[in-house]
């Protein structure tokens, strides 16, 4: 206790401001009105395609209306994928159809599909291990053990099925790959997600079986007999189209002080509506950063940014860093995991700045917030510039039931619970209220190279 | 108290046996083995189709293998209706896809679909109060507010939106029918189910959408913009087709003390793989039999009976009642409500014998299963045989999370919990252990004439 408090930070950050503009931000409207208001009147938002861009004029008409400065489109060409027909079922020894979803970039089957064998894998080592000549011609199905965790971190463990595995299924020549969904529900509901060939394969047939079917898949092939399953699966890569970050501002006093970042992404994957991924992440910081300026002019400029093409690979993310990397950001923040309640503060700042964090965090304890220690993400937009060093601030959402519903038909409006959601809103508005109020610098943070 | 002391039976059933049984049970694998088997080598089972047909054989070997005397199929025939094609999209002013299913007895839309505004009511009186002119040429949707309830009730209640909405909507003009599913869940799962075209009316396209589509559509119709959906619905009528009862019997010392009748349906809807509705109660009456047979032969003769095509009009009921009212039937039982924790007996037998009936409760009240009353439903196949006057018993599953699962691709093994599926083999084993080997007449029940 000693410790924490020889790190108080001495800077004089208005608490009573900062706890106005809290308790105001749990009575906040504004980040509902925007979860429910895009996904109810756009919907799906697949990256490039004409529902993103019927996206983006929504997110400026609405960015406007709130009365944020300099709202614009910065645009930013992409390539393509869009997802065609999809169906799979066992031809033998048990007949019946089963549930799935092609990953992106997956590569097409022809019309009528393709009926193989199936080989099945309890892991990516296992499938890693095979002989080539035992996985050749056949259909690979790669199985894990996901869990529900806290922090999101089974992802990282368990998602490396979903980047890793079709290209390692494409080296040793499988006609076609299906995996157990990256997710931690039981519903007939299948986790998309992209993936990226590796350098030098060639794209095969990917998708995703729900949780229940790949549970079914390996109830089947326990039986010992041989397996066959015809799939068809006809997406396409339609080519270069355009996407764009949708950036709004409320500029600061001190132009010299560099901008607080705070983001989301506006682009969804195609099965649901994009509520919790990332629907309400725009409406958490959007909502805050309208607290902090209906409360006086800030310090620092706050720059909303809800980011295009998240989810087929970053491309919002570089196109802003190339093109903004150049200016003073005082520190990053990115709401991309849902709206359950944020239990945890972390961050990513040069040491000299952590009595600052901790300075934030006592303002956030009456929020039920924790503080986390100074290795912080982030998300996953704000990667590429955070990259360059610039301090990163992470409230982190529980991610208890997020895989549940991440990439699936089923994140759609009614899992958004509005009192969680209001709690996230006071917590980012607290902590743009003393970050952006306060000049000290978060940076510079040294970068570890990847490893 | 005191009252239902007065009411205990003077029988001399075999306490210790029962309790026995009961204990033995609480121990069984053979529900679990059953259902798993059936929903994993056949899968969905819809009625009347060769997957039923695979259902029936792979039943009769399952029974006999159990040892089980008497083991045969009845066949008779029926109508069949399959699903085709399903899609439904918001043209304008927002568009998108939702997500429904073709409810039983749907006609088809042309190939190419239909496309028309959509009108919205928000129960089934305000659909019959509307003037046919307001309907007319357009897409009827109706909502409703079902919520979980653990005695089943709200489906009665709310069900009839499904049952009774194509007829009203057809009689009115409409062009076709979307209802919010009549389920308790918010999964992208449409819930089905079958209706009936009441006499005079046309068919017409007749579809549920999932809980969260239905929520999209009145989020979006309360824009106040006129909405016009894309609807696409293929099902065909095939003609008549063959299904079957699959019956099996543990002989009884007593030819005279009638029949005690254990029954569940092997058909399925055809999106899920039909473990809730109804492997698992296939599974539990077959193992409970099993239970009493493994114990000694009873007085009475157990029959267990797996009725084909319950889902789609009750064809397998009133096919054993057409041929089996003659035979005497001391009592009927089914389970067909999932496998959750059975919390309530219940009866429909004659004044006299609800002794024995209180001294059948205490010995389920180890179980945790409490008395209600006389007016027991029991079971949607043994409603034709009930409704000639035959006694009732009624174990009722807890049902507060059924309606979200029932009808829907979501209806697959994960959703059964082995422990309360046990618990469920031990009350239908204690109940035959007390009523098979007791020779007391539970009936005649005066039969009450349809309201």
């Amino acid at each position: 206790m000693i410790l924490l408090a020889a790190f108080l930070s001495t800077s004089t950050i208005a608490t009573g401001q900062t706890a106005e503009i809290r308790d105001a931000a749990l009575q906040d409207d504004v980040a509902w009105d925007i979860t429910e208001g895009l996904t109810t009147e756009v919907g799906q938002r697949l990256a490039g395609t004409e529902a993103e861009a019927r996206a983006r004029d929504w997110a400026t008409a609405k960015l406007k209306s709130l009365g944020f400065a300099n709202v614009r489109v910065e645009p930013f060409d992409m390539p393509v994928w869009v997802r065609g027909a999809e169906s799979a079922e066992i031809v033998s020894p048990f007949p019946q159809k089963l549930v799935l979803a092609a990953l992106g970039n997956s590569a097409a089957t022809p019309d009528a599909g393709i009926t193989a064998e199936v080989i099945g894998f309890d892991g990516i080592e296992a499938l890693k291990a095979a002989p080539d000549a035992s996985v050749r011609g056949k259909i690979v199905f790669v199985t894990h053990a996901m869990n529900s965790t806290q922090d999101g971190s089974s992802y990282g463990a368990f998602g490396i099925v979903r980047r890793q595995g079709p290209s390692i299924a494409s080296r040793k020549g499988a006609a076609a790959i299906v995996i157990r969904s990256i997710g931690t529900d039981h519903h007939r509901n299948p986790h998309t997600g992209v993936q990226m060939w590796a350098e030098g394969t060639t794209p095969i047939p990917a998708a995703a079986l729900s949780v229940p079917d790949a549970e079914q898949l390996q109830r089947i092939l326990k039986r010992g007999k041989p397996v066959t399953m015809k799939l068809v699966l006809t997406p396409k890569n339609i080519g270069t189209r355009q996407s764009g970050n949708v950036i709004a501002e409320v500029p600061g006093r001190d132009p010299k002080a560099g901008i607080a970042l705070v983001g989301c992404h506006l682009d969804s994957w195609d099965l649901g509506t994009g509520a919790i991924d990332d629907a309400a992440g725009c409406g958490i910081v959007a909502a805050a950063a309208k607290q902090v300026m209906d409360a006086g002019r800030p310090l620092r400029t706050i720059r909303v940014v809800w980011f295009g093409a998240e989810e087929v690979g970053l491309f919002g993310g570089f196109a802003y860093r190339d093109r903004h990397k150049s200016e003073k950001h005082a520190l990053l923040a990115e709401s991309d995991f849902g709206a359950d309640r944020i239990w945890k503060i972390e961050s990513k700042v040069a040491p000299a700045a952590l009595p600052l964090v901790a300075t934030l965090a006592t303002r956030l304890q009456p929020l039920g917030i924790g503080l986390g220690g100074n290795e912080a993400h982030g998300g996953s937009d704000i990667g590429p510039l955070a990259a360059t060093g610039v301090p990163v601030i992470a409230l982190n959402q529980d991610g208890s039931r997020y895989f549940d519903l991440h990439h699936t038909p089923d994140d759609t409006l009614d899992k958004i619970d509005p009192a969680q959601l209001r709690q996230n809103v006071a917590a980012y508005a607290t902590m743009l209220s003393v970050l952006a109020n306060d000049t000290t610098d978060l940076g510079p943070v040294t970068v570890q190279p990847e490893g």
